[in-house]
């Protein structure tokens, strides 16, 4: 396997970082648009703190807050064209990856402000996007260190776009704005963090650093997802800082090696179902070990060791969290809803064994049973 | 601890890597100076391949083979000034630590010609550094991903700079280049990363990323150590692949964590008594473990623990291997070896309890008794 390795972005973490190293915005220019999620940013103290930094630097700024869970394409265009009629010279995220993976799209569209909505799935831009900078909010996307966005397109799916234009210029990584995060938002992003690094490891392209941060952030996120399940409470302080840290671990791992069935399929019960992205990849963890363990028994079998509980275990612990056991869908419907896929994905490719989206419609008829 | 984390160079590893992808190096230019030691570059097939990929994208070059083992910082500046004069649009250095450490300040060079041998160190220039793209041909230095390049002044004493001009644009990682080194080298150059991710990892600064490629690369290369001391053989196909994508995860664990005192203490062994870098720094690991048992008792065991053996099986092996227990030095001559230090070094300040100039004395006395 080779050593491939890039990840551009200089993450720059620490409590109270944001102001500590303000001057790290102006490098970037003195106009920007930052573009969040609304709530989040609020709540968790990070839009407070990007306020004082901004401030303290001279940065004129202009905040679009109306990105949403699972983020619109169309709603990226328009905070890009914002940013280019108010001559942005970057642009700041503030959020978990719905707002991370908008700026990104946002970016592009402020360098490119007469490509249509649809056009960023190209990924061949004209102009290079603006500068970026994100500020995580949440501990479970990875966005912050992945060249990956996930658009919801102008017919309501969620497809991906990828490449050297997804990387942040900065990341400033404080765990603490994730203290506000309720206990439901908490549960799922920590799900997502653990498919990221779990689908990761069990795919083909876990090379070494991304076995690396795979095995550095797994054992931590378990240790958390099995207390959630046991005492239903919010993590403490230092929970909260190695959730966050896990989740950027687990988006190396997810960088380099992408995902397998789960997370594409995942996007059905997001789409259809409401299900929130984390339990929603969570929720077929039992169908990828099955295939693991008969297609890479060895690496199904080391992620058991990692982990350190039984499969049993485990398997009951990510079912119970994901909590999509009453979600009834009938062969028929199922059969609607795979029509999705016209090609296989990529990431059925990398599922141990591969995957058809036959056998995504049978997961999803058992989800139930 | 801060989640910190950059690492800007783009690895591109595999087999035969630098002929399948001769495209990558266009995007630099038509002109490049190769700085290399000579015989490793030649002997490895690296400069023969880098021949052919040059040959198909129509680049023009020049070779610099005088690169010597501890680069002296006036070899550097002479190939930069050859760079400057051909017009280079790049540089690409081929080897070891040597060649790599030296090809990032000859860049410095080339940019910036009227920058005196000694001024380098001053980490300040007007001009950026021409591109640089390196190809590792041993498994030790991790000098492909990191920021930092060691020099040896005009006075003979190494010194190192590091910043941001430290890190090459692109890495050609192919493990194949470092068949042929001969066994001295192996076993010095593995020493050498070994001591990288135990310093790392003892030291303060061990964040979440550093720790995940610490852990991934030591128990690698301690296996590898037991057997060179056991049966005294080259490693196989598999071994040298293992070992230098080791070499490159200590590499990462040295840029974040940077070294305890084993290595500014290693330098006298290699500046007064021609002992090969990484055997000079493992000569210490007996003393860096007994500070670290003493003050940094959870991280001492962490480490014995991932390397899976007795505390005194790993010291045994590491200082065999380091061979230094011929070297005699009296108490008047450590006293006379440790004036280099007109300020207690980083890394003193980073060892675990701290270490003093004088400690180093009596470990320099020590290493015969």
């Amino acid at each position: 396997m080779a050593y491939d390795f890039y990840m551009p972005a200089r993450v720059v973490g620490g409590e109270g970082v944001v102001i500590a190293q303000s001057a790290m915005f102006s490098r970037f220019g003195k106009k920007c648009v930052v573009v969040t999620g609304g709530t989040g940013a609020v709540k968790s103290g990070a839009l407070a703190d990007l306020e004082i930094a901004f401030a303290k630097e001279n940065i004129e700024y202009k905040i679009y807050n109306k990105i949403g869970e699972n983020p619109l394409v169309t709603s990226c265009r328009e905070a890009g064209l914002i940013a280019a009629e108010f001559g942005a010279d970057f642009l700041v995220g503030i959020g978990g990856g719905s707002a991370l993976d908008a700026v990104k799209a946002a970016a592009v569209f402020a360098a490119n402000p007469d490509l249509g909505a649809e056009e960023v799935y190209r990924m061949n831009y004209e102009n290079s996007p603006l500068p970026t900078i994100g500020i995580g909010t949440t501990s479970g996307t990875g966005s912050e260190i992945s060249a990956v966005s996930v658009l919801t397109d102008t017919k309501g799916v969620k497809r991906s776009i990828k490449g050297d234009f997804g990387y942040f210029n900065l990341v400033f990584a404080d765990w603490r704005y994730t203290v506000s995060c309720p206990m439901g938002v908490t549960v799922s992003t920590a799900l997502d963090a653990f498919m990221h690094a779990a689908e990761g490891w069990l795919g083909p392209k876990c090379n070494e650093p991304a076995s690396a941060f795979a095995a550095e952030c797994l054992p931590k996120i378990y240790f958390y997802l099995k207390k959630f399940l046991a005492d239903g409470e919010l993590p403490d302080e230092k929970g909260r800082e190695v959730l966050y840290h896990a989740s950027l671990s687990a988006g190396f791992t997810l960088n380099y090696c992408g995902t397998l069935f789960p997370h594409p399929v995942g996007y059905i019960l997001t789409e259809h179902y409401g299900i929130p992205h984390g339990r929603a990849c969570a929720a077929f963890f039992d169908r990828l070990m099955e295939k693991a363990e008969k297609y890479a028994p060895e690496r199904a079998q080391s992620l058991i060791t990692l982990l350190g509980d039984t499969k049993e275990n485990i398997v009951y612990t990510l079912k119970t969290l994901a909590g999509c056991s009453d979600i009834v869908i009938t062969e028929e419907r199922a059969a609607e809803l795979i029509k999705r896929w016209s090609a296989i994905p990529k990431n059925f490719e990398c599922t141990p064994g591969g995957y058809t989206p036959q056998e995504a419609a049978e997961a999803l008829v058992l989800l139930s049973k």
